[in-house]
């Protein structure tokens, strides 16, 4: 049995609590905010069952918890995970891991050398359609890959202190990382700030060697929703539509073929244009399959999650990047 | 009664072919092409109805014929117009206009001093719904513009002598030169070539004064066909995917408003999310409308048609700066 | 302050004691099922927060409750509701009212003798979605009706006491009870039973006065799920998509005028096919709504919600009548 | 070389007019229509390369024409139909056949006695989608049929002469007539008319042996347009829809089976949901497809074309039994 306290009742700290409560293996001690009106909501859902405290250092420090739930905004990561991990607790912390590349390295050492678990909460990676996502990649299915290529826009909600990259692309930064095997070399990013100086929209390229391309659309400021993702290959292409109840993932038996090639203007292309497959993905709620996993990681001694300080390393290695570019109109950031 | 006479009878020939034969006020004198193959497609479609011809020559200097209708390749768009504009006969040419845009300058040099009509085919701008969006950004419905965010992918069909944004692009931006009132000033564009070492894949951002923003998204090898635009503005949001049959425009009353900002953390921001409004769009087939416009222009000697060879111009200007960005990898390059 | 119980927490008890229990002016007393299970799910959801007890008579009795929420299965609606009835406790039951008319007659009767409130759970009607429709026909905004076409199909869930027409039409004809204003004069069923002697899927069409007509496609074995509802007048047409998460309702502003007629042959016909309009609707939780104004009609002694026994009467007037059609071979049978 | 000639250039004439000059084996001999107009339409559309004539006596008994295609109002059908068979002349004729079963039945028997060959356009036969149907049904991928389940409406277009069930659903029977292997047995129809006393809108059940069950939502005054049809098997389960320029067919691997069955409240009732599979269907024309077959089998001598005069026939059944039914108001009329 396993002792946790989450920290931040905000906009996704309900839904650890309700997880982690849920979860065997668990005993969910204490939520804890710095705003009492929060604690107030707690006790409303759960009927006073669950401690609430205002109080971090005690948290931080008690010798009766053994892994922290952090969903805090960004900027405060750092500092609480650095304080759980040097009172020996597991660490299970909202995504983009840190705000910056140092901070990440060094909770990263720090975990190893503690022998301790982070976990990043790389959500989609527990979810039924990146799963299918990565198997169907690991098998060959696509064959090698030519693009990656996500929009995620909606309507708000804005962060206040980071712009529309670091707040909607690490979901597809993660998912990328996870999915695909090769790995970025440099990064591109263009965007546009219409309020208060932070980028509400913008545009990421993260070159792969092999010539892979992969693209990002972020955008707060989009009057529809739009969750999909297509990922070419040369033997299949997928389409994945995260907004469609039943019909996620789509796999597309289509292609194209240089037949013969003596000059560009020889070139003979063929296309190949022939059944799509639907699969079945597993419908379970992702969060639920993480919590059960970061469970699974700490009592089993397990160090290297599929969603490990490194996966969350990766992911603020790219988004420094995207800071970097963007500051430089577009200029391309080597990784 | 104006004489065209149709050079190039591939692709798109067809339809110049169907639609200036069919328009009041003009008389097709012929169809040239240098494949005897083509001209049987002719004859067959119209049984024998419509002259045809390989000697591209005898119809650039004919007296008879006052008009030239040019669907070749983009590489021989520049000398066909040239010998057309000297022969003293107006044009009507394919996207994109030429080449380069030193050709393009010197084709709207030599009209404007033989005093002729150059057409460029931005057939987009001849449809209901590129007509209703300006009408609705003219009126300020939309009010000050965000962004231009652009999307035309699907499965081939491969140019040969071009990349996918030679290919695919010019619509778009044709449509964006028409539809937004301020000119962009600078270019970026990412890509990947799998086949050929032209794109096949490519993602051009624009910036425009007053930080609005633009971005296409082309490729040549997605295994789904898409077209769609938003618009985002500071009163209302516009969604145009032209691939619904029905409902191509929808104009989102939604929107945001900085309630307040004293710093970065109190900024406080309200959304609006009201009614959604799709106007009813005029069906009737682009390329019709805008031979009939051409046959107007000619007839009543209007020089700057909305496609002329300036707007021409300003759309090869973008492709040529893709061009010297995507060699320098993603580069911003000023217009 | 009122003070309810709740019988039955199976498939829609949970979202009644969730909804209740989260009202203001509402104290949920208790919640009661026969199945002891049940009653756990209960305890570990409230974390013991909710008495419970298999012991309805002493629910039914219990001088401490105002009103009885009823979320059992349909054939015992009727006894319970009157034995709470009897012991002058107001009374909310999922709908169908009852499984007969004379049923409903009777309770309908003895709520009126004792002067107590009984409530049917359409919980449609308080929807965002429908009480915008019953708005725009109120408002005369959609004209004289000429039909109403509802199609309600998805794979399961089989119940096992009643067919698919007691199942998912009740839905249908609650909300047609609601938004048209004419009262329907007969019913015509057909419909195939595959499985256990219970028809699985079943179409009705239900006539009015005045030429309008009334249509339900219901079906359990369908693989895909559709919820959709068209309505025609002779002003303007609505479709209701409720599986849209955005776009509920789209008003079309299309119609059919016979412009002369002499003959049938000399018949005239003119089609208007105008703007679209998508109205927002609000995105509220109809069963809150609806419980909130189950406590306000109590509270405030009203007996006649729009809900009322005798909505509930006309709706299982309607299920009786497709019963008796379905026996023979789609007769027509007048209310 | 076939010599045929096409009778009738109103709504549909045109299509066969272009499809059968098109076609290898036949030669197009004249374009008869009562109306002048029509025919200055044929001229220009094929630059006077085709005959016309006002005169349908001598198209019907010119020596020098070996079959007839009829595309005029189904009153006419059997009148002409009738000539040109007596004169020795194949008949191609569109759908519905005729306007009684007993202009039919003798056209069969007459077409029977002179050696001759009828052919119904029943198009949709012919279309990539519904061959693809056909074999998946023979083939026992569906299993056992529960139901065929159509909807087809859309605003206008009004005939003047027949209901909607004589305009619309032919293509359906027909369809129906050709996936199913068993033969119906009865038919009920509801129905409205709005207008001019012929129904605008309309319902038809069609009952099968074995518990099947068919049924058919037509409405010429729907604010939008829908063509799909769900078909039900014990195996897996099928939609088509029309609409969707790619993905037509959509094969879902979904039942339902039951368990265990003591009595209803003992059963015990399992789902299956499995992947979904587009299988791609051919594109071809569908009338370019049935006029080649029309061609082979006339040339080959084949009687017995799989929308033979016996196919017209069975479709003219149920459209009079549901003609008796509407008057009916919806009485099961026995096949």
């Amino acid at each position: 049995m396993i002792n946790i306290s989450v920290i931040g009742y905000g906009y996704w700290g309900p839904n650890l609590v309700r997880n982690f409560s849920g979860t065997d293996g668990v005993h969910l001690v204490s939520v804890c905010d710095k705003d009492p009106e929060s604690l107030k909501r707690v006790a409303k859902a759960y009927n006073n069952g669950i401690a609430t405290t205002t109080n971090i250092t005690s948290v931080l420090t008690s010798p009766d918890i053994d892994a922290i739930a952090i969903a805090t905004p960004v900027y405060t990561h750092y500092e609480i995970a650095k304080k759980a991990l040097e009172n020996g607790k597991h660490v299970f912390v909202e995504k983009p891991f840190t705000s910056t590349v140092a901070q990440a390295e060094e909770l990263v050492e720090l975990a190893d050398r503690k022998n301790l678990t982070i976990m990043v909460d790389h959500t989609f990676l527990f979810t039924g359609a990146v799963r299918k996502i990565k198997e169907l990649i690991s098998d060959g299915v696509l064959g090698n890959l030519y693009y990656f290529d996500s929009t995620r826009v909606n309507l708000g909600l804005f962060q206040h202190d980071v712009n529309v990259i670091w707040d909607l692309a690490p979901h597809d930064f993660s998912i990328m990382d996870y999915v695909v095997e090769e790995k970025p070399v440099a990064v591109a990013a263009t965007g546009a700030a219409h309020f208060n100086g932070k980028e509400n929209i913008a545009y990421v390229t993260v070159y792969f060697p092999n010539n892979m391309i992969a693209h990002f659309n972020v955008n707060w400021t989009s009057p529809v929703k739009l969750r999909s993702t297509l990922i070419g290959g040369d033997k299949k292409m997928l389409v994945w539509n995260d907004l469609e109840s039943d019909e996620k993932i789509k796999i597309y038996d289509k292609g194209v073929e240089v037949v013969t090639q003596e000059s560009i203007y020889d070139l003979l292309v063929s296309y190949r244009s022939g059944d799509v497959w639907v699969p079945k993905v597993n419908p379970l709620e992702a969060l639920k399959v993480e919590a059960d996993y970061f469970v699974d990681c700490v009592t089993n001694n397990n160090k290297t999650p599929i969603n490990d300080g490194m996966a969350g390393l990766r992911v603020v290695k790219i988004l420094e990047a995207t800071d970097k570019s963007l500051k430089n109109r577009g200029e391309t950031i080597e990784l």
